[in-house]
């Protein structure tokens, strides 16, 4: 992946008014989120797994038990399609055909192997933590042997990738378009935000310390908007 | 899909303390949301693509433009895997190992075919607006044949589903599993709740109409969560 990179007919979008190349917006999509839907083939058939995703240049990590069907049945590399997606709103029109949603989404491809160096398996793991909880992971007992078999982390360099941003300031206004005929229809229309938010944190019961969340938690306040959560938690860890 | 179905190789999960297989299970979560991942192979490689979905009993709805890559490329009936995730929370335990994310998900293999017959095509796809906007498909003018034309929807009946559910309730506690030997380490750890909540509602700027909004639009008040929204949509529209 470049800076901008010419689509091949895998990824070339029809409908280019929500279609974005450039390396920025597919970065700024990827570190907003958690949850990617990671797509593979086996004997033919299609499986879709969600799982903690995370990103490092044009790489993609994520992992999951050894035991999941990924890594257990999976001859690496694999052929992956990794999608992540953010749901962004309700857009309500003037007509049926033209009611949709805000999102942004990436679609990235690429070749899954296993991280399989001790080492550099810790160090991502760390980062894992870090990407959530920046400076954590040095507040936490060394992994154990054990604990890294049992763990499978796997990667990809995104081979290719192709972006979907519809919002407001891409479709003008509030993200209403109708046809200016039926404009004339005395019907409400608007958008409705969807937003992921962090709830009110629960401690554990058997704390040995004091169960008001730690200052580098600070930013997943009560009511934060997640990606601007990821987005603090970035620059924490870059100070770090 | 059975009350309670028996899972096939393909779909048996390994880690059984969060494996759900009642029906109530699946579409409680089917229910909940709004964007599938839906996974299908085309010339041997995966394709993973968010979309909006909607459930009716054990069959599943999505749409699109007709010129996105699965309508155009892809060979009915094709094999699917769509999966629907909710991220829940983020869990903080006393070891990296454990840290682990709250989650329910579903993941619904078929083989997904396009609704062809006109008046079918017009009755979901008023289902996904009044599931939504109960009641708004009548107050809107009727879907024009180049309309329908241009929107495709796809249907399959879930032919085997599998879910996983990491709540509070299955792991005990507020959700953080340590072992025993952990519960010495003095450090904080907890659950973050993740929530999907509605937005302040922005009304388009060239209403004829009152630009509050109305009536059966209540549920989404800002700050209100979406599956919670949802469910009382579900209720509104079955008293239509």
């Amino acid at each position: 992946m470049t800076e901008t990179s010419t689509p091949s007919p895998r990824t070339r979008i029809r409908r280019r008014a929500y279609a974005k190349y450039d390396a920025a917006t597919f970065h700024a999509i990827l570190d907003a989120g958690l949850l990617a839907h990671v797509g593979y083939v086996i004997d033919g058939a299609p499986y879709v797994t969600p799982t903690a995703y995370w990103r490092e240049g044009d790489r993609l990590y994520w992992h999951g038990a050894a035991a999941s069907r990924l890594f257990r049945d999976g001859k690496t590399p694999l052929a992956v399609c990794v999608t992540i997606s953010h749901l962004d709103g309700l857009v309500l029109a003037r007509c049926s055909f033209r009611h949709t949603l805000l999102y942004r989404s990436v679609m990235a491809f690429g070749h899954a192997e296993e991280v399989t160096d001790a080492a550099e398996k810790r160090r991502v793991l760390d980062r894992l933590i870090d990407r959530l909880y920046p400076g954590r992971s040095r507040q936490l007992r060394p992994i154990s042997a054990e604990e890294l078999t049992a763990t499978s982390v796997m990667t990809m360099t995104i081979e290719e990738a192709t972006a979907k941003v519809s919002s407001p300031e891409a479709r003008g206004g509030v993200g209403v378009i109708d046809t200016e005929a039926d404009h004339a229809n005395a019907v409400w229309a608007g958008v409705i935000p969807i937003h992921t938010v962090a709830g009110q944190i629960r401690p554990d019961a058997r704390l040995l310390v004091d169960p008001a969340p730690p200052p580098n938690l600070a930013p997943y306040a009560d009511g934060a908007r997640f990606d601007d959560v990821l987005r603090q938690m970035a620059s924490q860890l870059s100070a770090l």
